[in-house]
């Protein structure tokens, strides 16, 4: 059994020898300009003097651990975000600890008390919703990369994020080709930007085809089964209904198709339904669902990779990185009527 | 911010200072006894002059990791393990490290010295599917506990599991309850142990409706959709076809779904079909889902809790405990026609 090398130097140990805070000693290693001079030149001599580096990472005798933080384990893609984190990081020898906080002060409290005692070494977060001032502690102590980021992040951080307005545009062009004219769409929450980015997409797509964007076909939903069900009643209830439904996500999908079993319609003879996301479960459906495809793994491997290259102290050449969407054709589409 | 004691003694230290091996001094902190009675008392001692309890979990100071270990992250209820495991984990300031092995010996091994380097304190396997000498060697050195085990555990673990053969009893009574006389069933894989309780379960049933086990009307899956939708085909084109399908899984229920679909029949007025596991998105299926609840996130809960109550070095009443199925009605069954 090899042994961990529990004698290993921490911030702490540094920060107390130079006389200084934790969070200096963070911001000299994450190599941050509001460090004075003089005191980066001791921090680092002191770092250099008891090796720090060698808590870097790829030293399968050391504990490394990273931290992949939810609001909470309900989404329906997290297990996704989890395989690709834990793939890259299995392979890397790190440990992938996974939290939810719930959107709760004292359980992102406890949560971050947990993270500092355990010395992990970075944070993947898959939320934009920390508290402002504990986000700022976080991104103060350790290298931090969000992914899906539901707003414009606050801070300098890495953000890992998917082309939601060209996925929106395609769903669009997919359904003008196949001859449909009158298009709804079901929005996401209107504070994410990955919502307004879809909502766009729709916009533009119709505009390509000359086509009026109707009031009456924007429902606003939330991303969630129920808001999808709403949206699609609403529409078959209108004395000029959609042959086509654009739903911003993959669950809001399933519910336009309830909606339209309730209604005695079928899909997709009577109605056409895109979904946005490409869950495991979207080849399940009956019929199986055409979609937008995020790759949600790949976002997490890349999300791994960025922290990792963070962690051991590499530049980055760009804070912002979209993975393309692609869409994908199953039988839920087909021309109207 | 509160420093991790890095200078607390281990497993290694102990044995180091005791002339004995690793394995041995595992073996008496988990009160085996398989050990010689000096040996014991030579390594208790050591273990009480090194303050070694002072590991124990809640000391909110010190790093506490639990590993909680999966074949792979693709099945579909994986989510609700890691929800339930790190609810429990979370609240006790212990860190929940997710990793897939993917059934390979070299990520088995790599998985293992990365356990051994973080100093994790105990694991959760959901999975039974371990190299047997490396399942050996990682019950002996650290507190183990397994949940839904796929067949009879060699090692002395804790398990948790699911009332299988009631969950399967429970769906024939319903479907009796309405009417229905020839129904089939798709099994999970027969070498795991919660298939062939399911498929007693259903057995059971009909025994006690009077109704005769038809051979015809067994059809061998495996969990996955497309097992389920090739038995629904087969069934749905014998000569005397069933007028309901019980699936050992819900996967299975959804292709089963698509295999009606495509034969122009409607669910539930044409045939009733009932899951197993009821996965996050069996209410949103079209029609929803009647199916017999796991409780999936409780058995991650349980097995979190057992395994802190194992590194504390509680005594245990029982190795294995199951949790009971529920059986939840919506809208995928009705009476035959």
């Amino acid at each position: 059994m090899s042994v961990p090398d529990r004698a290993r130097v921490t911030i702490a140990d540094i920060a107390a020898e130079a006389g200084v805070s934790v969070p200096t000693v963070s911001r000299v290693l994450n190599g941050r300009t509001d460090v004075a001079a003089s005191t980066r030149v001791r921090v680092t001599h002191l770092l250099q003097k008891h090796d720090y580096q060698r808590r870097g990472l790829g030293r399968t005798t050391q504990a490394n651990l990273i931290d992949l933080v939810f609001n909470d384990l309900d989404s329906p893609w997290a297990v996704e975000i989890i395989r690709g984190v834990e793939d890259v990081a299995h392979e890397a020898g790190v440990g992938t600890v996974v939290s939810a906080i719930h959107n709760q002060p004292t359980s992102e409290q406890r949560w971050w008390q947990n993270v500092q005692s355990r010395a992990s070494d970075g944070i993947i977060l898959v939320t934009s919703h920390l508290h402002p001032k504990l986000q700022a502690e976080v991104h103060r102590f350790l290298p931090t990369v969000v992914v899906d980021p539901s707003g414009l992040p606050s801070y300098d951080v890495p953000t890992i994020g998917a082309t939601n307005w060209a996925g929106g545009l395609s769903a669009i062009e997919h359904l003008v080709g196949l001859g449909h004219r009158r298009i709804a769409i079901i929005t996401g929450p209107p504070r994410l930007q990955c919502s307004r980015a879809r909502l766009d997409g729709y916009r533009a797509g119709l505009e390509a085809a000359d086509l009026q964007v109707d009031p009456d076909l924007i429902h606003t939903g939330d991303f969630y089964h129920e808001s999808g069900f709403a949206g699609g009643k609403k529409f078959l209830g209108l004395s000029n209904p959609p042959t086509a439904v654009f739903a911003s996500s993959d669950q809001m999908a399933f519910g336009v198709y309830e909606a339209a079993r309730q209604h005695g319609l079928r899909v997709p003879s009577d109605l056409s339904v895109v979904g946005f996301d490409d869950l495991p479960e979207a080849p399940w459906m009956s019929p199986p669902l055409t979609t937008v495809r995020q790759p949600i793994a790949e976002m997490g491997m890349l999300a791994a990779r960025t922290l990792l290259r963070l962690v051991r102290g590499e530049p980055m050449e760009t804070l912002r990185v979209e993975l393309a969407t692609q869409f994908i054709v199953r039988e839920s589409t087909a021309a109207p009527r």
